[in-house]
């Protein structure tokens, strides 16, 4: 019943990351590496690499720079067959900072890269390649970029670059799954010796939908959250994704009690999951900023008014 | 861009229902129904006809019996095209107790049925459309009726009934969209002149993905609730589905400003949404009292034990 070559990676720190700062403590991110160890997930992405000329240790956590170091940290001494994955941006990491794979806790870089950014991406993509590392292209805002010029990246891609997977990101939360099967058939027209990723956002509860959906078209890099934990509604949650999944290799239990312990009481603390102005974004094709804007404000609950400023403005 | 012949139907205070007793006070009614009216929804579902010799009164709300004088006091005055539905269990009804349609607020009633209990439902929906109702039959637990009879019950709908439309339900929340797929084929191949419906539960996130994917199918009545309210989980989200329907008969900010100021108090006093029991539920394909036993419990945030409960359970 299952597709062995089905990967799954768990992104909760990095992409749950974006809404406190990426300011998990050790202890957290520890029991959450455990519970992802434990339940035989593939990959747990734990963090974003940036230059911390860029961005200042005073303001943000630690795993927004994810040092070789911190990672060593909450992993050491876990058994576990879990790949580790950071991620970076294009234009915002400093090269230098990259050890080689060998001296380093790290297995997977992704490169988060706009369509426009895209010679941009396969520069980095190689230079990790020769350091060791796997590697993926996430080519984010795919709801709004999906011109000529989308061809013609996924064709450099797959002409230029040793990447071994390019994920389409949902980065709006907006797309359907007639749009899942659309652009899973457009990259794998381009990309023939490239494995297809899928990474959704759950503005409209589609984040899981829409990732059953990228598997009958045959993507095999599927990512989730424990809990759907991410910006704004959050992600794919992981445990319905290791409920569908018919692989023996998951165990779904250790994420339960993970939620159970740990964020049941986080959840009180931040806030994502569905909730209405973000299914306004989504539904509207805009990055969720004015939403998440909007829940910071004492206007939180005012949905008529918010419809109608992102109906009335103009497109971006 | 949109699909002349898909009816929206609203089962808020139904399915809602069934989380209080069926017990919305009239005021709150009537907010419902005028937002549902204004935003051009086709069809609001006010509750359930049951007997008041088998279900009394005292215990229920009004919504768990529908007499047509308390529809008439909360719909009184309000300027709207949106037809009233009520819905009838088999065996649960008196049928003497249902007055010609020219006599009643009634447009619709609706008769939930398992596959088993078909020949009843087809005697019920005859006789009411002998008083000039419209009416359908709803499938329930369709998820673990899939076997010969299923077909035989849709064959003998197709032959022996008036009916105007049949719904697949899927009870437990427990179906994946390829399954959505395959039902709605299944169901077309005999009901070659009724209408099929879509009726989903969202226990893993797949309420409105399931219904857009009936939707491909050629499912043309699909139901929703405000905010997602319903059993355990709650059904698909209203919203989302008049976000996505393209027909500019509808306004979805009628529905924005009832979530703001009655489904967002609402939601602090009673429970519904994505809450991993029902999720372990809806996986295992069982109903969800159990789950909703456990919300009730000092055990409520206990999932590794429920899932095993379940997973060493017999089935059924």
């Amino acid at each position: 019943m299952y597709r062995e070559k089905i990967k799954v990676l768990d992104c909760t720190i990095r992409d749950g990351g974006l809404i406190n700062n990426h300011d998990f403590d050790h202890r957290f991110v520890r029991q959450v590496y455990k519970a992802i160890s434990a339940s035989g997930v593939d990959y747990m992405e734990i963090g974003y690499k940036n230059s911390k000329e860029l961005f200042s240790p005073s303001e943000y956590g630690s795993w927004k720079f994810c040092d070789d170091e911190e990672i060593a940290k909450v992993i050491e001494g876990v058994e576990s067959k879990t790949k580790i994955s950071v991620m970076v941006d294009v234009d915002r990491v400093n090269l230098q900072d990259i050890k080689p794979a060998d001296k380093s806790p790290v297995d997977m870089i992704r490169v988060a890269s706009y369509v426009k950014d895209i010679d941009k991406a396969i520069y980095m993509v190689n230079h990790f390649a020769d350091k060791g590392y796997e590697t993926t292209i996430n080519i984010m805002a795919i709801s709004r970029d999906q011109g000529l010029e989308l061809d013609e990246a996924l064709k450099q891609i797959e002409k230029e670059s040793r990447v071994n997977v390019v994920y389409i990101v949902d980065s709006f939360g907006s797309l359907y799954q007639e749009n899942i099967e659309y652009l899973v058939k457009r990259f794998k027209k381009s990309l023939k010796t490239k494995e297809i990723g899928f990474h959704g956002h759950n503005h409209q509860q589609l984040a899981f939908g829409n990732t059953i959906e990228a598997i009958i078209h045959d993507a095999n890099y599927l990512d989730g959250t424990v809990y759907g934990i991410g910006r704004a509604a959050g992600n794919c949650p992981l445990e319905l994704l290791i409920g569908f999944l018919k692989n023996p290799k998951f165990d779904i239990r250790p994420i339960l009690d993970l939620i159970s312990y740990e964020f049941i009481p986080l959840r009180e603390k931040i806030e994502w999951g569905y909730i209405i102005p973000y299914a306004i974004a989504g539904m509207m094709n805009v990055h969720p900023r004015a939403a998440m804007a909007l829940r910071k404000s004492d206007k939180k609950e005012n949905y008529r008014e918010f419809y109608e400023s992102l109906a009335n403005a103009e497109i971006d």
